[in-house]
């Protein structure tokens, strides 16, 4: 089956899918994005992954023409056009495209792109056992973090980072406060508490974060949306990572520490348990 | 004459001008870029605007396999092209078309476009005696922002604000100092001495701003590279910008407060014969 992507109302062949080189994003990075989880063919969290779309669009005074039930369609059509019962679609919207100048333009469609490509979310699952490890770097991203742009370079150059020491992901630190990872959200157990940092214009409001507390706090687990420091994160009984590619994560090792004993412990086993009923309820999807 | 553009070796109609949505710019901001004059056919400054390129590509890890040679010889053909003698071309230089991850991508060929279009600058000469007026925005840009990179989403926003309180620019302030404009460095006067903020990682180090430097010294003006802040600001003698779309224009008002008399001064006239001065030694170019 060839590989599909949509631009602008038109579903083409992957490679053909194009912007103009004066897109808004490209130039200016002006553009937001989600990125949705396919299992069983089903998109998780499709509703407030929608949500949060438009929030991100209107902190910037972006309008997209097309409204959700439509655009919920055209996802559902590339979907299925590409056949990857297990996937990732991203969907990405820019400002237009508009001779190059740093204010907005006049009267100018925004550009709505959307791709997909199989993603093999039974890994995150082998992963369970094993944990992943990350390492710390400096949080210097700008000051709207919690609007998710297209501005990323500070979180690849984390995530390379931490790809060149070997580990997983990064975790970004200000101060001593451990904030967020480069492309996921950082927690930590201690005695029994769940631990995260609270939302608000320092960390971008995970889909995966929002949905792992209401299912600990429906499952009388306590969960405290905090600042935590790095301090406590290597001292803590365990950590994880939750991201809509990495449902949640163990992490096992803080740059190089074990935390708690260096294994998956059983705050994070319980709570994957929860993660991934979850998935299966919403989609069918069972590893 | 038809309007043209380069991408990537090929010099084609500015509408067919596109790059593949994995783009790494368009889906990461993973891209740094250039913006040089063009007068009376020729580019002002076009070697430390290559210099610059090549250290933000080096800060980066992006390699770009053209030299400088052939890609001087490419925006050359493509301004001749093009038919402007006043003019701006865009230079942007992205990591490549890559599967969306945030880590690096591996052997991948960075992507090149260039654009160029008419530009009056006769209308910055104009602005001499009008001058302009900036409003002030807190910086809240990322931490490297001496890289020239395309994640400018921060100073379109901050140019827009500008833009909606009828000013020409804003000035980004940091605690209370001044770092520079949304797309201009910033300066002021104060008995007799320039004062601009310094290179580091706080501002983008400007080539019309070295340039001026240079120039001011040479003629026995003191300059002196140190932060201001906006009391300073306010309380100046004289204020003004520089960019490479704007070589130098006066800022007779800060939020709405007059600087000095709020007219052009004599130092800013002073310096703009320099700097239109070296304009047409360097181009050949006069009003």
């Amino acid at each position: 089956m060839p590989q599909l992507a949509y631009v602008n109302g038109r579903i083409l062949p992957h490679a053909d899918a194009s912007l103009h080189v004066e897109d808004r994003g490209t130039q200016f990075g002006d553009a937001v994005y989600e990125v949705c989880a396919v299992m069983n063919g089903r998109i998780l969290d499709w509703q407030p992954h929608l949500v949060r779309l438009r929030r991100n669009l209107g902190e910037l005074g972006i309008s997209l023409a097309i409204a959700d039930g439509p655009l919920s369609l055209q996802a559902r059509r590339l979907i299925a056009a590409n056949g990857h019962s297990e996937a990732i679609i991203y969907m990405q919207v820019s400002r237009g495209t508009a001779r190059r100048d740093h204010g907005f333009p006049g009267a100018t469609p925004s550009n709505l792109v959307m791709t997909v490509r199989r993603f093999d979310f039974a890994q995150r699952l082998r992963q369970l056992d094993t944990g992943i490890t990350v390492i710390t770097q400096r949080d210097n991203r700008w000051g709207r973090v919690d609007i998710k742009t297209t501005g990323l370079l500070p979180n690849v150059l984390a995530k390379q980072a931490a790809k060149d020491a070997g580990a997983f992901e990064a975790w970004l630190v200000a101060g001593d406060t451990v904030r967020e990872g480069s492309s996921t959200n950082a927690w930590i157990v201690k005695d029994g508490r769940i631990i995260t940092h609270p939302t608000g214009t320092a960390i971008l409001p995970g889909i995966a974060r929002d949905s792992l507390i209401t299912l600990a706090r429906a499952a009388q687990l306590v969960v405290d949306e905090r600042p935590f420091t790095l301090a406590e994160a290597l001292s803590a009984d365990e950590a994880f990572l939750t991201s809509t590619t990495a449902p949640i994560l163990p992490v096992v090792r803080i740059d190089g520490a074990p935390v708690g004993n260096g294994r998956t412990g059983p705050v994070v086993r319980r709570l994957a348990d929860l993660v991934w009923a979850e998935v299966a309820r919403q989609t069918g999807w069972r590893a």
